[in-house]
């Protein structure tokens, strides 16, 4: 029987969520976590990638359990004992046999946060960047980005795609407690695509770029066009959406 | 002339404010960036001292320069360009001369965050205790620290202070983004008094202990009633109040 398990996690001192070897990945500790408890080796199955740094306040990934598992909040707590403390489990849910962690996800949002004073509480979990932006001109380049578009200039090269084409539904800057924020939401990211974005956009927050200049450069469809990647440590994927009929009913 | 600094700091790789021999202090790393700065050996004195760990959100130092400082803002940025990222300035203020960061504060603020679940963005800012809490009865017991009362139980043994006498101006639990925030102002602290405050509250919050019998810990006057002390990394400086006319207008 298949389970999705949401968690969050501080991707410091990883390389990312994917396996590699000689390398600390999310995946890897959560297998070796799971198949202790377990008592088989277990694999799980993320809902994607995140690059070396990035973090996720909610992250989902599936397993497959040999007999069903104890009561859910009980096996989180065990699970969460185990784990080291930059990987936290919330819930783990039940799912259709066939359900997939990456395949079965409608949507996903990311969240990108730009301290703009320097903070000793948030050196992790910020881009701290000392400098006057302009958040009207970035939101109104930012809302260029929505709809079905092709975001070949701010994807890696040879990422493989068959395709570059994501549907962006939010893409928006707003402040929150000191902050500034970016929230952006789509069907599909490419790598490496909100970094690209949110380096982009500083760009024209501080005057390098005209909101057109920005436009010019989704139209381009050249990963030479974009600006420079905003680094991991201001990054968090805050959501992965499934459909309803993924969850298997308990009692 | 004589200025306040305000800063704020996280207390991770710090003993405490206080300056020590052979152990990194805030005041110390203040100071050495300060006479870097003004290139004149500067000394700086602090509204008071905070223990191992124990963070600030906003505090307080004086120090005297021999020449009016330049703008504010410029001051800031380039001390905070030479201090390491958990050290962070916020502004600078001129003072009066005989003004003093330490004896002219007139009310200290302290935040104790508690987190009742895993959370990997909040390790070293929060306690982590996994763990129903009972708020309202924390709050019960909270209520009956109000006042001017005697908190020997809530002081280190042998402190050397003349009297062990505050007058407490608020004292409550309440939660804030999934964490539970416990804000308690005075006119003066003695050493560890939050933290054992927090801690003996705790234990309420868990029915370790009633609300009379948080109450006769308090009558008691004696260090050995209360529960063991909350960690540090919980802990928060972040208010110092002082009369208005400590500061010098300037244009």
């Amino acid at each position: 029987m298949r389970y999705f398990l949401e968690l969050s996690y501080s991707g410091k001192a990883y390389n990312g969520w994917q396996i590699q070897n000689n390398a600390p990945s999310v995946q890897q500790t959560l297998q070796e976590a799971l198949s202790t408890i377990l008592r088989v080796p277990t694999g799980v199955v993320g809902a994607g990638r995140t690059d070396t740094g990035v973090h996720a306040a909610r992250y989902v990934a599936h397993f497959d359990a040999e007999c069903p598992l104890e009561e859910p909040q009980r096996f989180c707590y065990h699970l969460n004992a185990i784990l080291p403390w930059d990987i936290a489990v919330q819930d783990v849910r039940r799912v259709r046999d066939d359900a997939h962690a990456r395949f079965d996800a409608v949507e996903r949002e990311y969240k990108y946060y730009v301290s703009p004073r320097k903070d000793p509480f948030r050196r992790d979990v910020a881009y701290q960047l000392i400098m006057p932006l302009d958040l009207d001109r970035m939101n109104e380049a930012a809302e260029t980005l929505l709809g079905r578009q092709d975001f070949t200039s701010f994807s890696k090269l040879h990422s493989g795609n068959k395709t570059n084409i994501c549907r962006v539904t939010r893409a928006q800057w707003r402040e929150q407690d000191g902050c500034y924020v970016f929230t952006v939401a789509a069907d599909r990211f490419l790598r490496n695509m909100v970094r690209a974005i949110v380096g982009t956009l500083l760009d024209v927050g501080r005057g390098k770029l005209s909101v057109e200049g920005f436009r010019a450069v989704i139209d381009g469809r050249d990963r030479a066009l974009a600006g420079t990647s905003a680094p991991p440590q201001g990054l968090f994927l805050t959501r992965v959406d499934y459909p309803d009929d993924v969850y298997v009913k308990q009692h």
